[in-house]
C-alpha cells in the first residue's frame, strides 16, 4: 500500500468550509485504492498569525517539509482587517510568499476551463465560448516583482518613496518555459508566450530565453502575444489559446481574468510545482464577506485535490473522476451560489451539498 | 478669433487611415466655430525611425513643443518586424515613452464606455452590460516600472539576468489621486483604487497617500480593489465601476481588458494630461495586420479629438456634439469590421465611410 503524507493548510475565511469538502472527497479516492493518506492539518495565514504571532509558524514548516504534498485553501484578510497585522505579517507576505520561496514552487498552473454545456455559468455570450474555454495559464511564480529587493523610505527632498525590482535571470525562465512547452506537447501543441517587450527588458531576456528553449520544440507553435493585448483577447476570444505561458504579476491578474470569464473564481484550481515539492491551491482570496455562510464553491478546492491526484501521486484516472463528479454535478442542474444567480435557471445548493453531491457521483 | 496649434502625429499602421477621419471631424468643428486649428503633421514612431533613423527626432519635438495639444495616432510594428530595429530605437521606446516623459502626462484618462443599446458590440451578455457600462480608468502614465531603471548583462555565475525598478514618491502618487478624485466628484462620487498592497510596497504606499487625499473630498466614496480581483469584476460586473485609479502598469493591462469587454480596441480613446501639455491618442496599437485596408475603426481617433476638444480647448459642447455623431452612426446600426461580424446584425462600413457618416451628423 502507499502511504502519502498531505500537510492540509486549510486557511482564511472559506478556506476550512472548502478544504471539508475537498477532504471528503479525498477520504473517498483512499477508500477504494490502495493509499493511505495521512492528513496533516496545521495553521497558515491569518488564523496561524492570530494563534501564534507568526503567518507560517515553524510548526506548521515542519509539516509542510516532512509532507509529500501540500493541500492549502485560501488566505487573507479584509482590506479593512489586515490594517491590524504589520504589513510583513500579513498572510500573504508572512505565509504565502514564504511558502512558495521556500519550496521554489516556480510552476504554477491554472486551468480556466468551461464545457459548452456550462457557458451559461459564464458573463460571455455563448457564440464567444463556442465549443467551450479549455487553457491553462503557466505562470511563474517565485520571481519578478513579488521577490524583489523592496525599499521604502523618505528620499534626500523630503518626499516619502518606494522602490522595488523586478529581477529574472535566464535559469529561471528557461526552466518555467519548458514546463510550458511540455504541456503544450501534451496538448495542442499551440503555445501562447505573454511578454510585454515593448516596455520591458525583463520581457526581452523573456523572448530571448523562449526562443532558445522553442528550438527544442519544433512542433510548437508559438504565438507571441503583448500582455494588454492578451487581456482584450482573453475577453473577445478566449477559444484561440491553449497554454499560455507568462511571469509572475502577468500571471496574477490574467489568470483572475480567467475566473471572470468563466464565471466566478471558484472555478480557479492549481498547482504549484518545484522540483521536489508542490503544493495545490485555489487562485481565489478567502473572500471573508461570505466566510462560515455555507456557500462557498468548493470547486476550486476539489479541483486542486484532482491536481494534486494528479501530479504528486501520480493518479490520473482518480483525477479525472474527480473532474467527472463535479461536471456531473453541474450537468444536473447544481451549483452554489456564485454561480446560481437568480434567474439562471441553475439550482443553488450549499457548500456541503456540493462535496455531498460530488461523492455520491464518485 | 481663437488659434491653436496642433502637432498631428498620425503614428504607423492604421495610424494614418483613422487620423485622417478624426481630421475630418475638426475641419468642421473648425468652420462653425470662431477658431482656427493651425495642423502641424510630424513624424513619429516607427516611421519616423526609418526616415530619419529616430523615433521621435528633433523636428517632430520641436513641432510638439510650439503645439498647443497633440493627437497621436498609435504606433508600433508586428512582433516579427519589430527586430529589425534596436530595441531602444523602437518607437515605443523610443517615441512613445520619451514623449510621455518630455511632457510629464502624468494623468491618462481611459473611457470605457458601452451604452445598453450597444449591448450587442460587447462579449459579454446584456444582462452583465445591464444599464450599460459607464467608467474612466485615470492610469498614472509616467512612473512605476515603464520609467525605472534598467540593467541587463551576465552576472557572477555567467547567467544573463535583467532586473528594473518600479519607482513611485508620494508626489507622484498625489496627484494623480487628486486628479481621479475630482473625476469622482464631476461624476459618481464613487472612486475604485485599484492596488496589490498585499504584495507590493509601492501599492502600499500608494494607498497610503490615497487615503491622505480621500480626506480633501470626503464626499467620495472609495472602494479599495486587488488589482487581480479587479481584473475579475471588469468580466463579472463591470457597471460596479465608475472611477477606477492606477498605476502606470495596472492601468495598460486593465485598459486593454476594458477595451475587451466593450467588443473592440477601436472603442478606446484617451487623453493624456501633464500640467502643461496634453496629448490625446487611441488606447490601442497600430494593428499592422489590418493597416491601409479602410476597414480600423476611427472611433477612438475621432474620441481622442473629442477629448482634446473639452481637456485643451475648453469647447464642451462641441465635444458632446462629437460623441453624439458617432452614438449616431451606430444607432443607425453601421459600423467598421471590428464591430460587423458576420451574424451580429451591424451593418459593415469602411474607415472613410464612418469618418463621413460622423461628419453628416455633426
Ligand atoms: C494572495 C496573493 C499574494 C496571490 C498572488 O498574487 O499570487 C493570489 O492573488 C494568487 O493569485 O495566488
Ligand atoms: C505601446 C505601449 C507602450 C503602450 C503602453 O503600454 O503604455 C500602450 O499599450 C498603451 O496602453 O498606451
Amino acid at each position: 500500500m502507499k502511504h502519502y503524507k498531505i500537510a492540509v493548510l486549510a486557511g482564511d475565511g472559506i478556506g476550512p468550509e472548502i478544504t471539508q469538502e475537498a477532504l471528503k472527497v479525498l477520504k473517498v479516492v483512499e477508500e477504494r485504492n490502495d493509499v493511505a493518506f495521512e492528513l496533516m492539518p496545521a495553521l497558515f495565514g491569518a488564523c496561524a498569525y492570530f494563534a501564534t504571532g507568526d503567518a507560517f509558524p515553524p510548526e506548521t514548516i515542519a509539516i509542510c517539509d516532512q509532507a509529500d504534498a501540500i493541500l492549502k485553501g485560501p488566505i487573507g484578510l479584509s482590506h479593512e482587517e489586515s490594517k491590524k497585522i504589520p504589513v510583513d505579517k500579513q498572510p500573504e507576505r508572512g505565509a504565502l510568499l514564504p511558502l512558495r520561496r521556500r519550496y521554489n514552487t516556480y510552476a504554477n498552473f491554472r486551468p480556466v476551463s468551461l464545457p459548452k454545456a456550462l457557458a451559461h455559468f459564464s458573463p460571455l455570450k455563448p457564440e464567444v465560448i463556442g465549443e467551450g474555454i479549455d487553457l491553462i495559464m503557466v505562470r511563474e511564480l517565485v520571481g519578478g516583482l513579488y521577490f524583489g529587493e523592496k525599499e521604502m523610505g523618505v528620499n534626500a527632498e523630503g518626499l516619502r518613496y518606494v522602490r522595488e525590482t523586478l529581477e529574472y535571470d535566464e535559469v529561471q525562465i528557461r526552466r518555467i518555459m519548458h514546463q510550458a512547452f511540455k504541456l503544450a506537447m501534451k496538448r495542442r501543441k499551440l503555445l501562447h508566450n505573454i511578454h510585454k517587450s515593448n516596455v520591458l527588458k525583463s520581457s526581452v531576456l523573456w523572448n530571448e530565453v523562449m526562443e532558445e528553449v522553442a528550438k527544442e520544440y519544433p512542433e510548437v507553435q508559438v504565438v507571441n502575444f503583448l500582455v494588454d493585448s492578451a487581456a482584450t483577447a482573453l475577453c473577445l476570444k478566449p477559444t484561440q489559446f491553449d497554454v499560455m505561458v507568462m511571469e509572475n504579476m502577468f500571471g496574477d491578474i490574467l489568470s483572475d481574468q480567467g475566473g471572470g470569464i468563466l464565471g466566478s473564481l471558484g472555478l480557479m484550481p492549481s498547482a504549484c510545482l518545484g522540483d521536489d515539492k508542490a503544493y495545490y491551491e485555489p487562485s481565489h482570496g478567502s473572500a471573508p464577506d461570505i466566510a462560515g455562510k455555507n456557500i462557498a464553491n468548493p470547486y476550486s478546492m476539489i479541483g486542486s485535490v484532482a491536481m494534486m491526484l494528479e501530479n504528486s501521486f501520480g493518479m490520473e484516472a482518480e483525477a479525472k473522476n474527480v473532474w467527472a463528479a463535479m461536471q456531473g454535478v453541474f450537468a444536473e442542474g447544481y451549483s452554489t451560489a456564485d454561480l446560481s444567480k437568480p434567474g439562471s435557471g441553475v439550482k443553488m445548493i450549499s457548500t456541503v451539498e456540493f462535496g455531498d453531491k460530488v461523492v455520491e457521483k464518485l
